[in-house]
């Protein structure tokens, strides 16, 4: 549970404090709920506890991200209590009324509790876990002051998930077009997406993918829903701006594609890039299939695996990954730092043991090739909000302590939450961050130039001492940013910050492949 | 105007760049609407432009923040064109529709329009603006990037402000009985609070005392409404807090309390400890006045004190102020830094030239015996979101150019938003920033103590070297902080930073007060 106390939510606090470590502060609100959403892309589920107005309504942002990549994150609010809204006063962090924040947070979460009477509290907040898990979406409990501490009754059963199963019909008839489509096909493939990791449905994609043999490819946002490490797996497809020809090859060439539990979004697709018929695509989404221009309602992708897994009698194995080798990397010595070699540097040092969390922008596009393990990689590929990367550090960490955290940032989401950085020390989370600092925002400077692309010039590399945690590094050759980026990997003690000076205009091909295409649609207006 | 840019902006963003240093980037979209709200309070009017989703969602607090203090701030944010709206794709940034943010904006702002058609955007525009002027409260606007640059018609004349005038029987009616219960009181006085300022009744304000000769007193969050170089003014009134006994008792033992604009919020009476009887109060709001417990409709503080000034045919004065001396402070050396004399010290020092801006917490009540110059004061004292002081710089030192910003910020709240330090001596904003460490949360451990009162300890002092940009040094004693103090207040060629070093239960008096108030209330739930 992340958050920032309040007076709001001191009873809260104080009670959580019994269970030493169970609330972890942050600096900002929006550095919890971060942390909260990468808990719980982890862990199936994460908190946040903050106040009421100024507190929750910093978790706006965080909040809708969590419901636009469906992550189950549960926020929860400290509010006034019921006896100090008599008379409607003017208390501290109200907005409108007492229901405005109430209101904010209905509009980007899926459930909205309001926690005003023992008799109904235990029933709010057990649909609101269940709804959380089930939808795979964000969930609201909202808990006045004076209510924390008073006798409830036990928390009901609510079925969890309570997964409508669908039609036996409908679903027997989806199987059905589903095998006789792909059993027409000579070039099948299988395109893996973030619901496979956010439904756990990693295991039943691996029997499917032994059984048939198809190869996978996975979307940007789905990146490590299967692991590099899976004999089928062949890298991220994204239309036109798929980094690896081969994997772009493999899916535009392939004359059926079952997409499952994927996002058909711009940076997915490669701004709607990608050349797959209609007709030749099953597309399962999380309550309903389509086979080509066919839809099977309440069919979703969890039925859809499961269904055609249990047709073909596929054993679902117990999975041990097996590392495979990464691409090497020999830095050429003394030469500048590019983004290229910084990327090709990461890829063949980062995979079994990190969670990689990848900001939005150039560390994203950059990133597709590295080669995390089974859930490894963290990146708001869809919603994209800024800031993401560090606090999600601390929520990584915490939520799988058996991997080390490792941050590629650039220079401008780095000054938006960098200070997130100064307090992961205390629980245990020492990640290793790389600082992208290509001066100023590189993802938008081939779209359109200007003096709002620059940014205060900071030393990064001078955070962690700043900070009072870790140690920091600046490079700016291909030979330092590798001796850099191993020694900090061998140090697992400390917080190790490397601060990569590249070129203001060098980027990766994918962001230059983006932005260009991204860069005609801002100019044609 | 304040900002990030983001790709749905970039078309807006280009064209203010025609003029340089309009538009003035932030660290977080989070800074640039704190800075637009200092801005706005020191110029009538202040502008954030920021994307649509990751940009606009993150300014929902500041926003609901610029709406419970009555600041009018235009929030403006760059949106996905219309064309690429249609057939309702997943686009980055997006939430639950193209509408989630127009909804989640209505609830915390005064008017909200979508400049999707050239026809009716100038009338939007016009209104949008006239309504931010008029009401004191924040707007805003959403523009679609394809629509930017397309040509439109003028603006149309939209009354600023339209200010309804009372109907006159109305107005006579609650002048007559004003000036009534006025002639029959032995001990009278006047509050001024937040709308003095902000609707620009300063003069008039001062017409009224002189011709009256009644002392006033602020609220907390008035403070500065009155410059404390007006030979009326008195000091800070908060009921049972209020730092200065004499004004404690003036305004207590007054036997009729002319309370102009003020909110009767929680923070600004004591917790409701004021000691008025409604029989003896003149209360005039925005837009109603009450004599006792008689309701004048339409009749507002503007209404009001400008109709006292017109009977008592008291000349509105062109207003020079004089500066008062400030009470002095002398260190004593050696002595371990405490609250009391590091507020001391800067009551001694601050005034003339400054714009103070004090932090929400101990940072604000130990400030309230400081004597800035008219509008020279600025803090959070209602809604008191903490990461205000920080960012509020920017916008000071803009919106005054003529006045140095001083922050005063307590460790916790710097942990939020100091990295926006880095930005300023960009735009010319040299401010000096007082970071009190006093080890984590202050203002919550006398209500409740816990873990979760204790943050990362950092060295806020390194910030500057950090940031690369301006100087910090660290003191602990008296003498080393009035030193440090002087020489940063002598040095304005660039950002000083003094961290204050002190002990981690020493609060302010006025603090102690309030907070012994809150825990009562924390603890008996």
């Amino acid at each position: 549970m992340f958050g920032v106390p309040g007076d709001f939510t001191l009873q809260l606090n104080h009670m959580l404090d019994q269970q030493p470590g169970l609330f972890v502060g942050t600096s900002d609100e929006q550095g919890a709920g971060f942390a909260a959403d990468a808990y719980a892309r982890l862990r199936g589920i994460g908190v946040v506890l903050v106040t009421w107005g100024v507190g929750g309504l910093k978790l706006v942002n965080s909040t809708a991200q969590a419901w636009a990549e469906s992550v189950p994150v549960v926020v929860i609010a400290g509010s006034p209590g019921l006896a100090e809204r008599e008379g409607d006063p003017l208390l501290h962090h109200k907005v409108k009324d007492f229901d405005t924040q109430m209101r904010v947070m209905q509009d980007v979460t899926e459930y909205a509790g309001h926690l005003d009477d023992p008799g109904t509290a235990p029933r709010i907040i057990a649909e609101a876990f269940a709804t959380a898990r089930r939808e795979s979406r964000p969930v609201y409990l909202e808990v006045p002051r004076d209510v924390v501490g008073l006798p409830c009754g036990p928390l009901p059963e609510v079925p969890d998930p309570p997964d409508a199963e669908p039609d036996p019909e409908v679903l027997a008839a989806c199987l059905d077009d589903v095998q006789r489509e792909l059993a027409g096909a000579g070039h099948p493939a299988i395109i893996s997406g973030v619901l496979v990791a956010r439904l756990g449905l990693q295991a039943q994609l691996d029997a499917l993918a032994r059984a048939t043999g198809y190869p996978v490819a996975e979307t940007l946002l789905g990146k490590s829903s299967v692991g590099s490490d899976d004999p089928w797996f062949e890298g991220v497809y994204a239309g036109a701006i798929s980094s690896d020809q081969q994997v772009r090859d493999l899916i535009d060439g392939a004359d059926r594609v079952l997409v499952l539990g994927a996002y058909i979004s711009d940076l997915n697709t490669g701004l709607f890039t990608t050349d797959i018929d209609r007709a030749d695509t099953i597309i399962s989404h999380q309550k309903i299939t389509y086979v080509g221009v066919r839809g099977y309602d309440g069919v979703g992708v969890t039925h859809l695996v499961r269904g055609l897994v249990d047709r073909l009698g596929a054993p679902v194995p117990d999975r041990q990954p097996v590392p495979r080798e990464r691409p090497a990397f020999t830095p050429a010595v003394g030469t500048p730092l590019g983004a290229t070699a910084l990327f090709q540097a990461l890829r063949s040092r980062l995979g079994p043991g990190h969670t990689i969390i990848a900001e939005a922008g150039d560390s994203l596009f950059g990133s597709a090739d590295l080669r995390p393990e089974e859930s490894g990689f963290l990146a708001t590929a869809y919603y994209a909000s800024l800031g993401y990367a560090v606090p999600a550090a601390l929520g990584a960490g915490l939520a799988r302590p058996d991997r080390r955290p490792v941050v590629i940032v650039g220079d401008g989401a780095f000054q938006m939450t960098g200070l997130e950085l100064g307090g992961m020390a205390r629980v245990g989370v020492n990640p290793v961050v790389v600082v992208i600092n290509n001066d100023g925002y590189a993802t938008e400077r081939p779209m359109m130039e200007g003096a709002f692309n620059d940014i205060p010039r900071m030393r990064y590399a001078m955070f962690p001492e700043a900070l009072g945690s870790g140690t920091g590094v600046r490079v700016d050759t291909e030979d330092a940013f590798v001796a850099a980026l191993d020694d900090a990997l061998a140090d697992t003690s400390q917080l190790r910050l490397v601060e990569a000076v590249t070129p203001r205009d060098d980027i990766s091909p994918q962001l230059r492949q983006l932005t260009t295409e991204l860069g005609k649609r801002v100019k044609k207006g």
